[in-house]
């Protein structure tokens, strides 16, 4: 198996939700839930119960890929009709946390330096504006003229913590995915605090995997790249953070327990449509997709 | 059976939670879940699962009661030790919804006339704060030397819905709570958005109990009095809300698809520790009791 690849996804074939393995030089789908049953050692219906499980999950599905790479059976081909992608947790127990304005480039785009934050700056998106790969995201044309896209890497909590010191942060992290913190810019504005304009239904594209820490390679920080119609608007590194990963779960967690399965978006770079003069708002039938480098590429377009 | 006595409350005896009705005369608890099943009609096992049976839920506790009123049978006293009170929705199945300055007087105490909002301001606690009646606040001391009390009605959603007229509002609502919004006003400040100042574990007391809106009467408006140690800090009606029960449902559900169990807190009136001048903020020892006309009294201390 290549080292590298393993990444996790929740989908849905013929309308039975299971947990996955998207296979990616075959270009398939392993339905790790169907093939864990045949072994006799079958996984937790959802993603969060197996990240509880820890190391034996993710060597459960080293095993179950290695089994399963050239039999390619309980595969489906991602172009399959039958099989939907999930946000890879398709249902967080709280609200998404995110980080705002965690790029110094994107928080003068939108204001000027004074909007550069001096600590971190944290809102939430309602678990119900959560949606999958290839979903749509709705225009809501009758609340907002200002849809908007923002593409961030997600950390993905795998142990329970409290007063999480920067040092042993990473301890506490399972994975990272892809969020697009998409937003309703007028919203946002006009009611102040964020988490209105943050949590219109289907406004949480989330995937299309999840990659665990040890298969993510971060050293020279993470390239992210976003794209509206084929167009680059966003094009970012995670080494330019304000608030580091470590340093935003230290701050979260002095005083709030974090538990598995807690979602946390890092911040968006420049390059979000309302920067642009004139804005580049998103209007029906826009294609946003977000590449992150060693997790994928999460891609919706914009419905009605 | 008293036609204002419904007050569902989840408890736990002797460490088993379960779903009760607090009996105000006889000033004993009545174990709900234990009395359905003994009747052969075993209620689900969560507040949100109960609510979702609609007014069947209702008719099944009021015929416990009248049954169980005279003979007492599954009641605890409520001084029995070995009675804890939760929250009635001890976990939230998302962020708790809180509307900011919804009260001008209160809007002026923290500013001045102009930070009285013209649309609703919508910021969220975590899950993780909620604690229930008589639970210890943590004083988390080393995080804020700014703790503050803020005592709120609180709606319980008791029916998924988007797109709620104002009109048609109240059909959605299942029944009112009270909520602590404990608030770190120095990390409230430092970190702009509302979130991480609200979130810190145990910040969320709530109850003692759930009335129905079938049996709290709000014509008139609802009296709430906040007392620390006694001394009345806050006294307020939801006659002086800003934004009124139905308004707030109407904006909230605009694009957000409100869930069965959903908590919108509906804002705080004036007197809060940080008006004060000097301010009256929460030191160990303290004890809060907000009391709702119809509902009852929150009472929580702030512990270590």
């Amino acid at each position: 198996m290549d080292g590298d690849n393993m990444k996790l996804v929740t989908a849905s074939y013929s309308g039975v939700p299971f947990i996955g393995a998207y296979l990616q030089e075959k270009n398939v789908v392993l339905n790790v839930t169907r093939a864990a049953e045949e072994n006799g050692h079958p996984l937790p219906e959802t993603m969060i119960e197996a990240i509880k499980l820890g190391a034996r999950f993710l060597q459960q599905v080293e095993a179950l890929i290695a089994q399963h790479e050239q039999s390619l059976l309980f595969t489906y081909g991602i172009e399959d009709p039958d099989l939907e992608w999930l946000a890879p947790i398709p249902r967080p127990t709280k609200n998404i946390y995110c980080v705002g304005k965690n790029y110094r480039e994107h928080a003068v785009e939108l204001g000027s330096e004074a909007d550069i934050p001096e600590h971190v700056m944290l809102f939430s998106k309602a678990p119900t504006a959560v949606i999958g790969h290839k979903a749509r995201i709705p225009r809501h044309a009758s609340i907002t003229d200002e849809l908007d896209y923002e593409g961030e890497l997600a950390i993905v909590i795998g142990k329970e913590g409290k007063g999480i010191t920067k040092d042993e942060a990473l301890h506490y992290v399972f994975g990272y995915t892809i969020i697009n913190d998409v937003t309703a810019r007028d919203l946002q504005k006009k009611h102040k605090q964020f988490l209105l304009g943050k949590s219109l239904d289907g406004s949480c594209p989330m995937g299309p995997c999840i990659v665990p820490k040890e298969y993510l390679h971060s050293e020279e920080g993470i390239q992210l790249t976003t794209t509206v119609n084929g167009e680059v608007r966003q094009s970012g590194n995670t080494r330019d953070l304000i608030f580091s990963i470590p340093e935003i779960i230290e701050t979260l967690s002095k005083g709030t327990t974090l538990e598995v399965g807690d979602i946390i978006a890092t911040g968006t770079p420049a390059g979000v449509g309302k920067g642009f003069v004139p804005p580049k708002l998103l209007q029906v039938g826009d294609t946003i997709e977000i590449t992150i480098e060693g997790i994928g590429t999460l891609r919706n377009e914009v419905g009605q």
